[in-house]
């Protein structure tokens, strides 16, 4: 029998968050925030890795202007590939499959922005998945769904391939209602959370073929980059010229050898104001009451301050978020409608 | 005919304005603020008495921890008599009338914390109560009632003493809703708005009579004043002594001679969030919006920031206060709330 094929976990931190405004900032995005825990869920996400068998220190491919903030809450002997420019997920992990391609490690990406609440299902599911990776199959990781959710893409699974992994039937684009509970009703789909399991010898033969000027710009830019310790600075210019693409639509809804692990893990990307309050501690009165904040006769809120004092007095189902210099008050289930708020703002400071 | 009897306004300062924490404070109370205007209360209180006829420069009654704040706001000429402690209106009023005792003047009384739109008509209303002044009658202002208000005392009307100048009957309490609107419907009954006008002399006569230890102890307090330019600080041992009591317990319940004007000038006490969202300013969709703050799809919300910018987006019917410190939400309607609020700051800092 082969010997065990390590895992780098890979992170990918580009994300702005904005969909948490105004907590998320585009200087200090979600990742790096503490949301569900007194851990932020870019360290949550580290924890995450603890365990898995056969596991190297991990690779994060984060924005270099966050450079800071991952030092502060990485950890020893992790690799910082700090990207120069956003290229959306498929150039971000061709830097880290470059990076890994010696030791052809298997990739264990992830989003650094995630809540995972059963860890211990995520690495069973890693497991599960082990086999089909040293065989040279793409494998992404499905959450079971529990509700039709029209905020995520779906995979259609297909034929089971080994206990618990099937080969990907095809990637379905965000639903609308009708087709997400369609979905949920007929059974056999996934959501797609962005999480990925492969061989950097496997993704990089993948965009070889299907992206072969994506591969040849993240080439150029590893080849020409700066680096410190640990820390690899690609070429500013090369990465600029890299096409920028989601890897659900550069490889793997065009790659053949594509597998999933369904997979029932308390996962959630906490893309919402109301997420986190559906994932928080909640009192008895259903309010999450998170920072410089109270709660008096009061039911059903996300009440949290990282700024001045919040006192909500007599109201119900509400959202109000405060940091230092930006207040926001909305309703529960309109937390979609931040956007609206950052246009405001937007048009406030030109 | 005898010459027209000066008037001196006296402003009484020494008010908390507690109910409309957190922008009001203890060390920058309503009156101070601007709420309904781009002038503080105290600044449109101070352009209330210009235009009365044979008027004198004023005389502010206020807290000592508020001087500066009082010279900020104030004018020229005018005399601060600042009190080293809180006695209630009565006594605040003995220290004015002890200073006008000389020149015998008809003392003007009024809170620094209301509105009056129609200042015609309380310059008209003076005019009336001019003649029964002179004849030695304490007179208050009583204002023509156009809701079953329960957080004022009533004046019930007695006999006409001359056109517009109606003897009173009686002090009401703050009523129940239902003797509210009972009074409201008999007629006859207007609200206590604390603004009096009678002459120095004829309140210190009613104090001799009704309150002698009051008057001894404002005696003292004022032939022990320090003064400074137009600044008088009354004796603190001796105003310690003085009982607390308001004018209208202390003097007016009691005095024999108590004449009413009603009348109907725009006033109100600004007493709520809830009466500034009634007096503000609105947008087309009912909203008061104040300083750093915007309203997205929100309708009928008072939403004000001295201090972090606030958004509230698809809300209804909200009070949304920030300052640098501290941020209140609480649906309209319940902004009596807002002690439960103070009451649970109180308990954190303990």
């Amino acid at each position: 029998m082969a010997a065990l094929q390590p895992i780098t976990p890979v992170i990918l931190s580009g994300g702005a968050g904005t969909r948490l405004w105004p907590v998320s900032r585009g200087a200090h995005p979600k990742q790096f925030i503490a949301l569900t825990d007194v851990r932020t869920m870019f360290e949550l996400t580290l924890a995450r890795i603890e365990g898995i068998d056969h596991a190297t220190a991990p690779v994060i491919v984060g924005n270099a202007a966050h450079a800071a903030l991952i030092h502060a809450q990485g950890r020893a002997g992790m690799t910082l590939i700090l990207e120069p420019c956003a290229r959306n997920t498929a150039p971000a992990i061709a830097l880290a499959a470059l990076a890994l391609e010696a030791q052809d490690s298997a990739m264990l990406v992830m989003p650094s922005d995630h809540v995972v609440t059963d860890v211990a299902a995520f690495h069973a599911a890693i497991e599960r998945a082990r086999p089909l990776v040293a065989q040279g199959w793409l494998v992404t990781f499905g959450i079971e769904p529990d509700a039709p959710e029209t905020g995520f893409g779906y995979i259609a699974l297909g034929d089971e391939l080994a206990e618990g992994v099937r080969q990907v039937a095809r990637f379905v684009e965000k639903p609308d209602l009708a087709r997400a509970t369609a979905m949920l009703a007929q059974g056999g789909h996934v959501w797609n959370a962005g999480i990925f399991l492969f061989s950097a010898h496997a993704y990089l033969a993948a965009l070889a073929e299907h992206q072969p000027a994506m591969l040849a710009a993240a080439q150029d830019a590893m080849a020409r980059a700066e680096r410190d310790g640990n820390t690899l600075r690609p070429a500013a210019d090369a990465f600029a010229a890299c096409p920028a693409d989601s890897i659900d639509y550069a490889v793997m809804e065009r790659a053949e050898r594509v597998a999933c692990v369904p997979v029932r893990m308390g996962w959630s990307d906490v893309g919402s104001w109301d997420a986190l309050h559906t994932l928080a501690a909640k009192d008895a009165q259903n309010n999450a009451v998170q920072g410089a904040a109270h709660a008096i006769e009061t039911r059903g809120c996300l009440i949290r301050s990282d700024g001045p004092h919040v006192t909500v007095v007599g109201a119900q189902d509400l959202i109000v978020i405060a940091t230092a210099d930006e207040i926001l008050v909305l309703p529960r289930g309109r937390s979609q409608d931040v956007r609206k708020a950052v246009a405001a703002l937007a048009d406030r400071k030109d």
